[in-house]
């Protein structure tokens, strides 16, 4: 390596990252150390400007170790996920010269430099979102760049699932396909895009952020549990879901909204199912997340067709996907009568795409307060104000992107240390 | 017929039959019509002083028509499960002499004789503890005693099984196990009794009778929607459950408490879980049968061995099984402890065996105040007042009785009448 004052360079990359909500689930590794499931998953990617990680990766001779800082607090590098990434990531680096700064690494180098990391999710990180799937694919995305690593996404979305298992389908924007693959060494476990998000791109999608007071079973160690304890995960991972994928592609690909709600709703419901047969039994649904499923099969029921699809992943939250604008802004008027904002402030009520709320005609609390029973309520309902946090509103997005705006790096090109730290 | 005044006279028996619990589920039919099930289930019966239905069949030449009423209110006749068990027992009907009233009916006759029918619920029917059960068991031991029916046990519970399928299992006391059989005429589809309720007669049962705010879906239209739509179902029913009803046989004859509990939680869970594999899914737990379960298996878990089992039927209440007297207080002092009465009224809180509260060292509301945090919760845990109505302590108990204390019959002897109407 070589620099206009030795030791003194810092270079940097920094990427965004979209987080994914599984419509056909991933539960059950085969390999505990390499990340490889009992069954494929599909997936759709979430608008970044709604739900994403950013991430900043520095490189300097004068970093005497691997450190980094997630939404400005150092956290250790010393997990096993972590470490894998980066060590398949530093395997594959390549020469890097920066020109104007007058730096240039050869690949040789890489094992003898430390980096500094800075990770940001613009979204509450303890929601139960995706969180890690958004930060692990930063990691190794914006690794790479940086590393000048030349491997194509499928490559790339192996080494993210060996970091965490749904960060592999962040690799790619729209529709994603995790192939659960054969090989033992986990080669051909790689995610692959459906289609893009343009391909399908009318659809709306609500997440609805379910307060809770139980600390829940991590999905790490509750997959464990399941796979060593419940006896229908084998049955759904190799007799359920692999005609369920060909379904789902099927839908996606001719956009068959029905076909794909049905499906969407069907395994979202058999994977809390298998939570549920699990010893000792892991509960991530609540009575909200039920309330909110009955609303959503009512008014399917009522309409003869599903209007919206709901899923869950390893928490409360609701992810409703709408076919439309039509549909989500019907959905948000139903979401919002049973569950009205706690402290009667709409506008912190609804974060994303917060031109929703007026498509829906609702301008101010007291519009969320006129709003009628939905009419395939038989009775006069009961009322859940404060069971729901806050909604986002969101559509499907691109895969992750670098970002060129260097201010809007989170680490200091001078210190090599997180901005504001 | 002949009577000392033609047509004056009425001819009365009443019965009781006990409640019972499922520890291995019943969950889904083959044949509708006939309640032919998909799998064995095996179950409990309880204590008739606690949990039963009492009946009072009379006959007279004077009833225009079959009539009934149920906890006093008259309720239709019309539906097929009491035409079935009306027809079945009819059929068997033999003469019957009442020398004393100088009553002689011919088996002839009974085709042409109209009956009145009385029954009471010793508990609330609503609660989802099984009253169908106990009623249809009832219906069918009491009209048979009536009618002088000659079958054996495992002929009416084949009778009472076209009523209400798990009321089949009410015909025995103690552990009874439903045999689905092969027949398509549902012939050997009938209960066996495992054991009495004297072979393990320290068990102790705890029912938290949980406050729901919710219609919940019938179990009838409820397995039937299972059978259709759950992916899970057969799968369950032909390779997990006959595996466990072997053990859980193997279990109540070696009187093996942990494996009863674990065979007995894990498959009220499964039960469950195919409920949510259904679609639309079908929830009968709650938040609050959910933080009971925890409760139990993080002092199972505590403790390394089972301390309690738990069983949820299609509604949010507990059952709850402990081995014996000592367990079933430690396990009252902490469900008190999460749950305090409502009202701070101690002794309608507990219905059934009360002395269990002093044996827990609870005589007064002052007493549960004074209860410490289960010694496993790791943080000052929330309570949950009024989240569950009332419990109920019980124990194993014995069959359909006859009732021989005339006083004690729910009709009029002279009006043919339920007694206050």
């Amino acid at each position: 390596m070589a620099a206009a004052e030795e030791g003194q360079w810092v270079l940097m990359a920094t990427g965004r990252s979209p987080t994914n909500i599984a419509v056909i689930k991933y539960w059950g590794k085969r390999d505990e150390a390499l990340i490889l499931p009992v069954n494929d998953s599909i997936s759709v990617t979430l608008d970044p400007d709604h739900l994403s990680a950013t991430t900043t990766v520095a490189v300097s001779p004068s970093f005497p170790s691997d450190r980094m800082w997630l939404n400005g607090k150092e956290i250790s590098l010393s997990g096993g996920r972590f470490q894998s990434c980066l060590r398949e990531i530093r395997k594959r680096a390549q020469d890097v010269e920066d020109e104007k700064k007058g730096i240039r690494i050869k690949k040789e180098d890489w094992g003898k430099l430390h980096v500094h990391i800075a990770s940001f999710n613009n979204f509450p990180t303890a929601a139960g979102l995706a969180s890690s799937a958004a930060g692990l694919a930063c990691f190794v995305f914006t690794l790479g760049k940086l590393m000048n690593v030349k491997e194509d996404h499928g490559e790339l979305s192996s080494i993210a699932r060996q970091g965490s298992g749904s960060a592999c389908r962040s690799i790619y924007g729209g529709f994603v396909k995790w192939c659960m693959g054969k090989n033992n060494d986990g080669s051909d476990s790689i995610a692959v895009q459906l289609a893009d998000e343009a391909h399908w791109n009318d659809l709306v999608i609500i997440i609805a952020v379910v307060s809770s007071k139980q600390k829940e079973t991590s999905s790490t160690s509750g997959m464990r549990d399941s796979v060593e304890t419940s006896p229908l995960l084998q049955y759904r991972a190799q007799t359920v879901v692999p005609e369920r994928v060909l379904k789902m592609e099927e839908a996606i690909k001719s956009r068959n909204f029905e076909s794909f709600a049905r499906l969407t709703c069907a395994d979202s419901n058999q994977f809390h199912a298998v939570c549920l047969d699990t010893s000792p039994p892991i509960f991530y649904m609540n009575d909200t997340s039920h309330r909110i499923i009955s609303l959503v099969e009512k008014w399917n029921q009522s309409e003869g067709t599903p209007q919206v699809a709901y899923t869950f992943d390893a928490g409360p939250n609701a992810v409703l996907i709408a076919p439309n604008r039509k549909n989500a802004t019907i959905l948000l008027q139903k979401l919002l009568y049973y569950f009205p904002p706690q402290d009667n402030d709409l506008s912190s009520y609804m974060v994303g795409d917060k031109s929703i709320l007026s498509d829906a005609g609702l301008k101010s609390i007291e519009d969320v307060e006129a709003l009628p029973a939905p009419a395939e309520t038989k009775m006069p309902s009961q009322k859940f104000k404060g069971d729901v946090s806050y909604f986002i509103c969101s559509r499907l997005g691109a895969g992750p992107k670098v970002v060129t705006d260097e201010s809007l790096a989170l680490i200091d090109s001078v210190t090599g240390l997180p901005k504001g730290v």
